[in-house]
């Protein structure tokens, strides 16, 4: 993996947490690169608990899901950025569109996670997905030479939503994340404005290690996180 | 791949050959052991030409089925078998599902492909990957500790039918078969009888290629086979 | 027309009627020929006001349901056929689809049209779709020279299905019957068993008119019956 | 719920216990009848705890199954019955599907709950799932007047299959089960062969609650278990 | 029902008396309350009849739209309101789509019906769907605290479209509306300009009440509407 | 044909020659009219081999590409425009939607291709569907009498995509391009920027020939392109 880059698009600080971070424990893990990017702070629709002290204000809001989201990143080995767009609802212009393009072709990842294109729960969910499919084919070009820099095609997979079958999700490829699974969990701490979520996704870790150890056969899996690939792969054999 | 074992079911002799014969070669290539195992010989329904003779008998036409298979496969690195069930329309009754079964748990293979499980122009298609897909069940066990031996659950994949869309086939992973096409390429020579075919997936091997370059941003690739994963596989990182 | 044979196949011997009349009757009044096959009478499922005679017998049953069939057919220009294989369930074996294979070798049609391959509703409408599709493919070979006699592969469309939506039918072709609405009309007369289903199929060649009418902008067109190709059609122009 | 007779059918004697229980206990709390089927045992696939011991024979795994599944089923207030058509593979024949409609002509249940009709992991649950939507039809009849005796129509319910999203399963109902979760706990306690399921199945109950909340806004929900209506139910109001 | 609110979204002014004036009458009939709102008056692509006035303007088309749909409304005990936002093309802009979550947040329906997502014949009724599912989607944030007023989230259901199987719509759920259907009719009588719409859409409720009738073997409905949920809903029990 | 004509609609300007020259040449062959429109000349994205010249200017490149597609247009009997709307992202306003409306209106097409709704390699392409049949559904109005003027609905059609699984693309109609293939050729001889898709495109018309020999059984049938329907098209008789 020495080499191997990954970002994981969210759209807001904390999405990374729940569904990917065993994921980018494992790649950081094995050598890879991890930058994780969250469009927004989800400062409005998930920062409740903070909004109970009647002084909050939204600096302070934003400032402590940073802090949140940055040492969960490092929990897992990767570095965090924020474009801090807004949410409920997102809204991804066409310049920040190009400037996640620009992104992709400064960073050069080989595997893009981000969330699936429908989900009836979050709006902001489809929105980051949107934006993360047009920048990821505008700083690819269009497979013929293009007359502007692109970077080379990546990986594209979406990480698991919180109902997954009314998003339309369907796993493609399982993701062992047993050894790293301290790290998650310790991602999963620093979020304590969704302490409650912490239960659900460790939980979830183990189920989908389940499905995992079924599938393979392999008894050694307990926990996994479940990823559904967008485009083909690309192997030198089976 | 070393220890790695493959396991291709068709549903005629020659079916291995246009769709997988470069994926067996990479993976006899990296040092993976194949099998490939014709349900029947297509010796009604794909063997006109041989037919025209006006002397030829069924015997004959499946002992030069079979020898073409076994030269084919021989090209590719794998060995060859036949069940000889008949086609056209071919029909695996309950004892040959056992059977094939019991080839799972003796062959053990990492890795099982065949055909999908919908084609509007070919009866025995369907019937082989309904067979192949019931046998691998059988075979693997549900998942818990189950009353009689099992073998580990394998890799499961579709390889390409003639007219994708019409099959409902989606790409998942594309095999770089670059290396490996003079194999290919020697394998589909081996086919007389459906000598026409040759052209078209050497083209089609081309035209793989191009898709598998545009996702994969990788310029090296000139050839590829495309395959769609039935159930996802695991990994260690992505 | 002049010379193109249309074969029609039910599950029932009334199921024609309802969903394809008039398709057959444009077809037989352009010069077309047409046979009506029905697998079952549906004396069990479909004829409960025949069996409210308290002497009613089987057989009595099916020679009302046959002169029903062929006096509807008649109507609209068509043979009709039975194989008589009962109904409810309806169960079609291996010597029937090669019965219906080789009805298929020697009519030759061009065309044929069945059930849909999903009824939620009724187990025989499947039943009779996947007997059709499978000794259609069996007559039409594997497209490349077979030891078998063959017929020309023909277009193949499903009918239009009770519950459309509920049988994942989505129509790909509408024709216009406004022409030959009395013709469907008094098919559907002779239909005395099921007389309530008249005033539903009425209104909707009717509804389907207003949809025919809605994509193609012709305002002559009053009545229509809806069809979903299963299999591509091919064209000389757009 | 008086008067309400619920049948429950499992291709497996265990399987209604982690799926369903909840809904069964549910429906019985509010007055209603359940009835549990199983069509086998499970006693190959799924009982090999009990196969350990070295003197284990087929008919005592099977009586402790039958044990097991009654006394989960008396958990949840239902009677419980066997076909015992042995399982790995499940093959239900013309004459138990016969039995299967007879016994749903008796029974007449508004409400029937059975696997999917999809379910890479396993081939018994489809089996079963054919087997009851075919019986189900056959008892119902087509719709229209018929000649044989008919039980009325009922609704028609998939419950949740172990790796969802891969047998293309989407909730559309969810019970909330937190007031019975207690019976379901115990029911789930009694099968002891299975028992690491417990923990599974307990957790996935709090996350179908969580799904349900995150849905209904009712903050009283706890445990819920999800459904798939096959077929449309009909309300005298939204 | 009493307490109960319902608010039916619709692109044009006449769209809910076709598809949901049945469900609304219901929903009255019961003690709820229902409140309807346009988007637009459909004053440019429906209102082709005053438009043969020459002397015909905008705002008096707007007024007769208005008084009309108030009429139809009341018939079915529902209040009408119109955002008048022009259609063909209707485009909503972000700040109406904050208006309406705020209606949703004010009136608090427990039900929302409004167009499926998608239809090839009409462009403003995917708009009205996707402003009306990401209104819903803010006022009822994101299932977690959040910074902001929410309501509590609702049932969410689209009504038939005019073309069903073509907009991918398919019914999960029948409301008999036998009782109501003289509300409906005189709904429908109020919608002068669309007139010929009134015996489509009455034979409509005919066919779907036949399907209620098949799908629960109710012989007492008469006519019925169809709705698809587009979220799972949650019960007490089966 | 002769009094037909046909609209095809590009993202870039030389779109239409690799996907669907063949049936415009068939259709202006026949006596029809054919307009060919590109949003874009793909001075961006796929004008690469220009770019290479150090001293290129995009207005340079916009006339090559001008002159290119005219003459390939040219040489299939069709006219040629462009809208010059930039490409890589290309995005068309609501002003550029009506100005397409207006050109529907006068050239009123019975006939209009244009790209699939989706693809993940090119995100222009959906960007140019999405604007063609948001055009063609304002220009054709809703299906009844509206305030405005209107052109009678035309058949739409999707062409083939380069990676066609991918982009959910599944053939309706296969167009016999067999005649007119010395047009298509010339016609792809004439995009000297992109000139190795010639061989690609090439074969593709082979294989589409063999696809379409398979399913009509036509021997004669060399080359063909494949269309997907996007509505239903209305006939006098199958």
């Amino acid at each position: 993996m020495t080499g191997r880059r990954m970002l994981v698009v969210g759209a807001h600080s904390a999405d990374f947490v729940w569904r990917a971070a065993g994921a980018v424990a494992a790649h950081t893990a094995a050598g890879g690169e991890a930058l994780v990017l969250a469009l927004s702070y989800g400062e409005r629709g998930e920062s409740g608990e903070l909004w109970k002290d009647p002084n909050q204000t939204i600096e302070n809001v934003k400032r402590i899901r940073h802090a949140e989201a940055e040492q969960a990143a490092a929990a897992v080995g990767a570095k965090f950025e924020s474009f801090d767009l807004g949410d409920y609802p997102l809204r991804v212009g066409d310049e920040q569109v190009e400037r996640l393009a620009s992104l992709l072709r400064t960073f050069a990842p080989q595997v893009v996670l981000t969330h699936p294109d429908r989900d009836p729960f979050n709006p902001d969910h489809p929105a980051a997905h949107a934006a993360v499919a047009l920048a990821r084919q505008l700083s690819a070009g269009a497979g013929v030479a293009s007359g502007f820099a692109t970077a080379p095609p990546s990986e594209f997979l979406a990480f698991e939503p919180h109902q997954p079958e009314l998003c339309g999700f369907v796993p493609t490829v399982f993701v062992d994340i047993t050894a790293v699974m301290p790290a998650k969990r310790e991602a999963m701490a620093a979020m304590s404005a969704q302490g409650y979520l912490r239960e659900y996704y460790d939980q979830r870790a183990d189920h989908r290690g389940n499905h995992a150890r079924r599938v393979s056969g392999n008894a050694a899996i307990r926990q996994a996180e479940a990823f559904q690939r967008l485009i083909p792969n690309v192997v030198g054999a089976l």
